[in-house]
């Protein structure tokens, strides 16, 4: 049955804790997407190590984004859920797709040369990061890893030989570069190994998730962000605060941004017709957005709440974690092994 | 008793079958090592696959070098001989370890620039290389595996915690990295983990091996070499070919380089007093190079037809050579794994 499915790959970063944008704008959709789909998703640790993290901060945050992401509803039996450096596999396959890959084409990655000039404190746009890049001595965040990025990521996805990969914006190009290592490998050793895996994007329009502090969409700005694990008392004291206007002047106004990015919100946690009632009392200037404050906050603690609990459970239960873990290396690795044995044959890696 | 000896390492490169170049020049110094040294030796077709070789070859030469080595003295049970890229360790340690080793440090090494030159056509030695490699898009062979060589070769080293590493001048510049390396591994994560390995000098001078075309060192140039391989009837023809001169026209003359360098090689292999015989010889103008020529031929085939009849034995037998193989690796993965198991867990990659 499982090998009908399309797979399905995504890699989990440890950027903290998960959001209600996080939440709606992917977790809802993989969630969704676990029966369908033969889906696999890891937390990217060799990543993360791309920026020298604190080692005890490394470990417990992988535990972190773990437990939240099982209690927001990842399914460790529906979905194949591990721990990028649990698969060895991946760092052998790394070295040998390294062989292949172009300096150049490295080096030109615009989220490459975004965080080394970052790294480095160069403002400018101009070509002198590569100067500065080359001359550097000392800055080890303008690492090799950094640089190798495109092949690590490239490698979580061939070596699963995933159909489809959901990217944002910001790393469609590294997929690009993963077809074209793709094609280059079955050109050089003429085969036809690799498949082409494309952007996945789930039936449908990103889903925008707007924050409190009246700009735009939910980030990890103070005040701007509800986190799956906030308590209750923090959650709506948080929303109490979101930023909204004056109130409608006269009937029918033109409804400012906060205002309208708090009824946004009422759509996804309380449903639209809750949402309409808040819009028509603010056509009419009867709204008090005390009171529409209050009943958001209700409705996102019912979402909330119960995957708190869970996270807190989850967490602390070592035990489960590690099992989840462990079982979801070995499904991994019954893949990586048989992709590694394959393109270790092909490039001329055999057992004497 | 092994804790007791000092570590060395060395990697074989897979560039061909071995001459008398390498046999006096390296691995007689390896085969006397042996007892005195927990020696550890492996094939390096990792760092093969940085010029992308043809796949059957590279499978080809790696038991070829295997056979030859075995054939020559490296005893398989003394020594712990492995092939790289049997070893895992290697490649997983090789990522974790390019996340400390700055891009800038590895574009200015010597061996790099010369080979990027050499791939991409570039006689000059301005630093226009840079530039060069930056902008090529289609060269493989200017490749993110060529650039981490540094980093791959300091893993080899390390990951053994060596304590010698016997290395030319070409190399030498690596093994500085390699310390370089080790320091900062310790400073950033404030342990005092990796010792310092230094190039190891055999006790003494470097051997020079003088060729056979009168020119200078024993190389794989046409006429100029001796192979372990060679058969009876080509050893003769190469040394009866030999370079020589018109002979001394006067007694005490000057000993032109050519046989001067004819009287080396009796003295390695037709030991002092043979070669001494010939100085004479041609001190007092009696000398007859073709009796010379053939005495040289006689004592070196003495040296080589041992070698050779083992090479072709070993070489065909493919039980043997599993075997040894896998008793390398199962040796060095033990010492691997342990430096692994340390390095993640210092760099807080760890088991949940």
């Amino acid at each position: 049955m499982e090998k009908d499915k399309k797979v399905v790959l995504s890699g989990i970063r440890s950027t903290g804790n998960l959001h209600l944008g996080n939440y709606y704008g992917a977790l809802s959709k993989f969630v969704r997407m676990q029966d369908d789909y033969d889906c696999r998703f890891f937390i990217a640790d060799l990543h993360a190590l791309t920026t020298n993290p604190d080692p005890k901060m490394l470990h417990e945050s992988v535990k972190d984004i773990l437990a939240e992401y099982i209690a927001a509803g990842l399914d460790p039996e529906k979905n194949i859920l591990y721990v990028q450096s649990d698969v060895p596999e991946i760092s052998e396959m790394y070295l040998l797709l390294n062989m292949h890959v172009g300096i150049g084409e490295l080096m030109r990655t615009a989220s490459f040369k975004d965080k080394a000039r970052k790294a480095l404190g160069i403002t400018s746009d101009s070509d002198e990061i590569e100067k500065e890049i080359i001359g550097n001595q000392t800055n080890q965040r303008v690492n090799a890893g950094l640089l190798t990025y495109p092949t690590l990521m490239a490698v979580d996805i061939l070596i699963h030989h995933a159909d489809y990969v959901p990217v944002g914006k910001d790393q469609e190009q590294h997929l690009e570069l993963t077809r074209r290592f793709a094609r280059r490998f079955n050109s050089f050793y003429k085969v036809d190994y690799f498949g082409e895996p494309v952007n996945f994007n789930f039936g449908g329009e990103a889903l925008k998730v707007p924050g409190l502090d009246g700009s735009g969409k939910m980030g990890k700005s103070e005040g701007n962000c509800i986190y799956l694990i906030d308590d209750e008392k923090t959650l709506r004291k948080k929303v109490m605060r979101a930023v909204t206007d004056e109130g409608p002047k006269e009937p029918n106004s033109v409804v400012s941004k906060p205002v309208e990015n708090l009824f946004l919100l009422l759509d996804l946690v309380s449903g639209k017709e809750v949402a309409d009632h808040y819009r028509q009392a603010y056509a009419d200037c009867s709204i008090r957005y005390g009171d529409m404050k209050k009943q958001l906050a209700e409705d996102m603690l019912k979402v909330t709440l119960p995957i708190r609990e869970r996270i807190l459970d989850i967490r602390n239960n070592d035990e489960y974690l590690s099992k989840v873990v462990r079982n979801g290396a070995e499904r991994a690795r019954a893949y990586a092994a048989d992709t590694l044995r394959d393109v270790r044959e092909i490039m001329g890696i055999r057992k004497i």
